[in-house]
């Protein structure tokens, strides 16, 4: 089982220092993983002057599973488009063609207390976004500034084809199969044509393959709203790329356990049966605590849970870590993300790193 | 003073009916509205096939004001994408050029239980949301469906012109002046070219001709986060067409107070020194309770007030009207979709119209 670790920028190296001590653990319980580190973001462009080299790329097609910190920083915010940080992971999505991007909004019991949304709104919330990963305005050509006459202008191009709404919705019906059999499919199909064919494709699909799940179609718009207005009446939601983007930090930031939540990135198989996969957690390379050892690892540690689960099948052992996270918060362990109260202790990641390992034993 | 109205599909002739009744007020207070109606959406559909005719587009070019209700419902959904009602809102927005969409994010202090929000996060809470309203990828060409070999495939265009980032920029810098002098800027210029246009051009705008606005930048995604975490922190945001239709329904919603929510849509100034101008609600055509004499038609009564106030400079007046509302609400009148307890009592459209009438004298 080979494992690539791309720590990247900001609290990524920290949290993911986290990770490795719990690969290392299950490999002491007789799991033959076999793991190599490169770089990716900043710290690639840092290095080699570009945020993802070709032979990173390589290594990457090359593994079962690829985990990765977070990308980006100030430091790097005046560089040239083309060499950003955001461009290796981008890459990095694109080539492995990893279309399914799965972010549960999970809000953790205990921190309930923490969203921002009033208590019974949140307690017990448990949805899946799945974001459609490789197309739409991220990656549509025609793009880029040009001079039009007197002014510059600015250009990106938002297309789909068929056989790419296609493949997400599937990963969104089969995922709702395992859950509460619920599909909401979102886009804006009242003021952009690509929103009409992602409704129809998603529609055809599921009358071809999936009629058996519950289907319904939400405006972007009312979706944003219903999401913090009501959470729970959603089980799966399926979208497109840059609406997955806003909808689903969204939708994380009410859980009001960001720090908390994991991401897979899932491809088609390989040969082994194994789909390509990269684990990510859904918050970003938060510089302003970078270094400060008070970062959350519990979005990176639960993102190899969904590794263990994805790519692995390693179900049981997936669901051992995931009781190990709520023991050490049910024990009142906060890192300073989750606030703070009478009955809680504030730790550092590696403090929380090391209390969930001994929770694992 | 010419007004139009149209009042459109589902609840907007209910709630229009409510502020005929205030301009009726207002005129027996000597001013001198004159006013017309028109068809728009789905209405106008039905009387003319076509969800917008030119005589109500040249009528809408010759006032003063344009009132609208709301555009769209089921019964609509599977016209053809030319024909939608949603191309009459659209239309009328383009060729009135209105690049400045105004959607206050207000908690009134009788509805701050309401909000899904905490109480604290929401109670106060106003801020300006300045929506681009003419561009991006609601206009951009190509767009459409097309095949592409074996499949279809769906694009729209994102396009912004320096020129029309700047306008809604200054809008934006006016409004921020007027209030607590801080605007915040959100794009995608992580992922999207057209993005960075975005961020260079508010820039320069602001340090050639706004210095003294406290200007500040976040990428949507993130901007979503933190209106969901900590609304208070923004004064006015500016943002693209797109991210401003989630983005200010997202903000709407959680105040708790959409069906209390205004908006303006504002042009360049007309020969007689008034800007071109439309104003409707925040919330939609709601069919699910259409033609039950139970929407809240406050919306659409404070979206007037900024007509006063935006179109006549009759802030006095707008003020005025605002108070009236506020009287009612905490006299304790609540439509059903502002929900209930002890103190409160239930009113339908009508009802809450006359209350607000009363409050006026
Ligand atoms: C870092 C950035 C390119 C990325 C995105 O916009 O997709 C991030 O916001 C995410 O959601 O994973
Ligand atoms: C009705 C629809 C075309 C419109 C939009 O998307 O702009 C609406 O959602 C709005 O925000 O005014």
């Amino acid at each position: 089982m080979k494992l690539l670790i791309l720590a990247g920028d900001g609290i990524g190296p920290e949290v993911m220092a986290e990770v490795v001590k719990v690969i290392e653990w299950h490999k002491r319980q007789g799991l033959d993983f076999v793991v190599s580190h490169d770089l990716v973001g900043g710290a690639a462009y840092d290095a080699h002057g570009t945020p993802l080299t070709d032979a990173t790329m390589e290594r990457a097609q090359g593994v079962d599973a690829v985990l990765l910190g977070a990308v980006g920083g100030p430091k790097y915010d005046n560089l040239d488009f083309s060499v950003k940080p955001e461009r290796g992971l981008l890459r990095l999505r694109k080539e492995m063609d990893l279309y399914a991007n799965l972010r549960p909004a999970q809000c953790f019991d205990a921190l309930a207390d923490h969203s921002s949304l009033k208590r019974d709104l949140v307690a017990g919330l448990d949805i899946m976004i799945v974001r459609e990963l490789t197309s739409g305005v991220y990656f549509g050509e025609p793009r880029g500034v040009s001079r039009e006459g007197n002014e510059r202008v600015g250009i990106n191009t938002h297309r789909y084809t068929e056989s790419e709404i296609a493949r997400v919705a599937r990963s969104a019906f089969e995922l709702a199969r395992k859950r509460s059999n619920r599909v909401c499919s979102m886009e804006k199909r009242n003021v952009m044509e690509a929103g009409i064919l992602w409704h129809d494709v998603v529609e055809e699909v599921h009358k071809a393959e999936y009629a058996d799940v519950e289907l319904s179609h939400m405006l972007a718009d009312a979706g944003a709203m219903q999401i913090v207005r009501a959470p729970k009446q959603f089980d799966v939601i399926v979208t497109d790329n840059l609406f997955g983007d806003l909808l689903s930090d969204c939708a994380a930031m009410l859980t009001g356990s960001l720090g908390m939540l994991p991401s897979a990135s899932l491809g088609a198989p390989m040969e082994n049966g194994r789909p390509k996969a990269l684990y990510e957690p859904v918050h970003g390379s938060a510089p302003d605590i970078a270094g400060q050892g008070k970062a959350n690892p519990i979005a990176c540690i639960l993102s190899f849970a969904m590794a263990l689960r994805y790519s692995f099948d390693l179900g049981a052992e997936a669901d051992r870590l995931e009781a190990a996270v709520e023991d050490v918060l049910a024990e009142g362990l906060r890192t300073p993300d989750l606030g703070q109260d009478e009955d809680t202790r504030s730790v550092g990641t590696q403090e929380m790193g090391d209390a969930i390992l001994k929770a694992l034993d």
